[in-house]
């Protein structure tokens, strides 16, 4: 198995057996950093970040100097060539000259996929518009993995807006790849996760999947939480709003009889969706899920560049 | 005395000691770069501005690369997840597991103590609202050291705006901690210095203090003279800013009979207050200050670093 | 022969000798990057953009890493002190205690040259208003040495807004000063060569020069066809625009019987001025010089710091 050179646009570009080899790497990281400080020395990543994403682009910067390389790019697409009107597959044509690997974040989707057919070098999707998060599905998967052991045999509630969340979307494909997994969508009824990545998932998986728009039905039952963001501008008008979001506020007294190795996890940022209080809670693992992000990606672009 | 691990948010949260301690450091760094090229091989600074600024962000990038660490961050909140709604807190839990050490400039008066609670990483303040800019004093407290040879002992003038200025208040209540100091306040009556900050120096360390509105009244008897910018906007009106403003511009003319070994200091940026005539005169040191601004938080960042 | 402490704000600052040294360095770390990658170590690159250019300033801080070196700077005058009114001699004044040389992107003309002056480094033009941009004469020269083999006895196409466009101004003043140059200029009337820059080219040395209108009238009899952008904006009226736009777009159809080595260059970005079905044609050379614009900047940083 040699990832020497891919790119990732697709969680699923990658077998289990590729993901399970970029996550023992990311293991054998966290637990020997000195051995890896190097391994990126005189490598280049270009972020090109065409929308701000602090985590994201600084995850994967601290990725990159943590294994001895160097970074440049724009964090912004306001100061770049973009307003000159370039295309994004002349910037990569350009920009694969500069570096050796590129992460894009852009808001139309499939800007990383093309760019990836005209980049020299190995292209990562950084997130693209509504489509994909692949680097965050990694991240969530290498959590799992760590604190429960393994990804198969759990019991997973998704909670919030399945309708637009990409995160989810990725993640909940990604998923449901691995043996013997349930899902719980939570959601109110206008930001249900789309009826095709439903059909996806049990038909290609046969996943089991549950529907409902109370947190509390399903929360006593599950092995991991995932918590996500509902924008207030999702909902078709403010009385909905007012009358659901309490239900999707995750508070200390919710999880009290949830089971005692539950994972809380949440892509970050956060606004409202979970209260402070619950951060001192053992099972809130989102600010450990943030630095798993950081192995991950490390491993990652150790595999791209075929210097592990 | 170890500051390993330590935070710094108000200048006064070290003993003159420890300052003291910086200071030899910085002094040594000044004249032996080399030693000290590598010691900050594989660190960390994040550089999180949540407004812009040039001069203290490159500074510190400055001083950590010549110490041989790595550097990511933002410059500027819109390109940061803020405008997601993510509070500080959260910012400053991730971004800990991201670096090794963290500058903080805020808006915001306190965001950086707050920060501070949160992280698992020293944390410095790089500036918060009007409140604090602990390095800026560091800076200038260095300058004297270097070029009058000591602290104590001097006659400060400080001149401009003495009530909304940042710099001015972190540095009157560092220096008042010296030896028989005397503070000369010149500024335009409605942008005297807060009673509160004036009763603090003079009941706490016995520093002694004079007001005036007239710079021309103080010049020729103090050793250090300290220049900070006037914002027309600070003013009540039109009237009094013109009326007040050519006082507060220093020319050469102004400097003719002052001390031969006065220091002329100013944080920069300046925009008129001091006359591109006076530049040339041996007794501004404004360029040389910012200079050593490098060196003291290459220091600073060694010793919150643990690595002198 | 000696480069060092030396700025470099006008393409012609250098005799074609030490252009000749630079270009030959540029190939010798094309060929043996790993000799190179760690002259720069310790050294800092200050990149100070007034103007967001995302191609220049990405394309020195790879020539600056690929070396060993580091980079700090903005990327845009909104996140830097211009903002509170500070000289561009200040900055530089305190920035040239920073760093180790500087490039500056300025849109005011002279800016770079003002800022020479008062540095205490190397300073780098990286293009002033509609006047230099001497990095990229350099990037252009160097491409046509390595792909022609040399500079002189070429004939040169120079086509689209020849009246505002700095690169072309910068690229025929110093082409000129080549051997048995001919130059054929290609443009709307109104956006003519100035009359100064075609009698200084013309008196000076005796290059020759032809003017068209028509693309089609020289393309067949060029070495090298250089295209650059027409801003619609450029034009005195809408019915002038449309009039004209198609005979400055460049198609397949346009080169075939174009000489089968002539080469089709371009400064990047481009809009639509060249097809992109020109892309494939084995003439089409932009993405490639867009990378000897690395080495180019590579050799000439290393000159000027002297470590070469």
């Amino acid at each position: 198995m040699n990832l020497k050179g891919k790119h990732l646009i697709d969680p699923n570009d990658f077998t289990l057996e590729e993901l399970d080899q970029i996550f023992k790497v990311a293991q054998d990281m966290e637990k020997h950093p000195k051995k890896y400080s190097e391994i990126c020395k005189s490598k280049i990543l270009a972020t090109l970040f065409y929308e701000p994403s602090t985590r994201t682009r600084l995850s994967f910067e601290s990725a990159m100097l943590r294994m001895g390389g160097n970074i440049l790019g724009f964090a912004d697409a306001t100061t770049s060539s973009v307003s000159k009107g370039e295309s994004v597959a002349d910037t990569v044509r350009v920009v694969s000259g500069y570096a050796d690997i590129i992460v894009m974040r852009h808001p139309k989707e499939g800007a990383p996929l093309l760019s990836s057919e005209y980049s020299s070098v190995p292209v990562i999707n950084g997130g693209d518009g509504g489509h994909q998060h692949p680097t965050q599905t990694l991240t969530d998967l290498l959590t799992i993995k760590n604190l429960k052991g393994k990804i198969d045999d759990n019991k997973v509630a998704l909670c919030g807006d399945l309708k637009y969340g990409r995160t989810v979307h990725s993640l909940i494909k990604t998923l449901a790849r691995y043996k013997n997994m349930s899902f719980y969508l939570v959601s109110p009824p206008q930001l249900k996760l789309p009826t095709y990545i439903k059909e996806f998932v049990k038909n290609e998986y046969n996943a089991e999947i549950f529907e409902t728009s109370y947190l509390e039905e399903v929360i006593n039952e599950v092995d991991i939480l995932y918590m996500t963001r509902i924008q207030r501008e999702r909902f078709f008008n403010e009385e909905d709003y007012l009358k659901l979001k309490n239900s999707y506020i995750l508070t200390r007294d919710k999880i009290k009889d949830a089971k005692e190795d539950m994972l809380i996890m949440h892509p970050l940022p956060r606004v409202n969706e979970i209260d402070y209080s619950v951060d001192d809670d053992k099972r809130a693992v989102y600010f450990k899920q943030a630095q798993y992000g950081v192995y991950v990606r490390m491993s990652l672009m150790a595999h791209l560049l075929g210097v592990v």
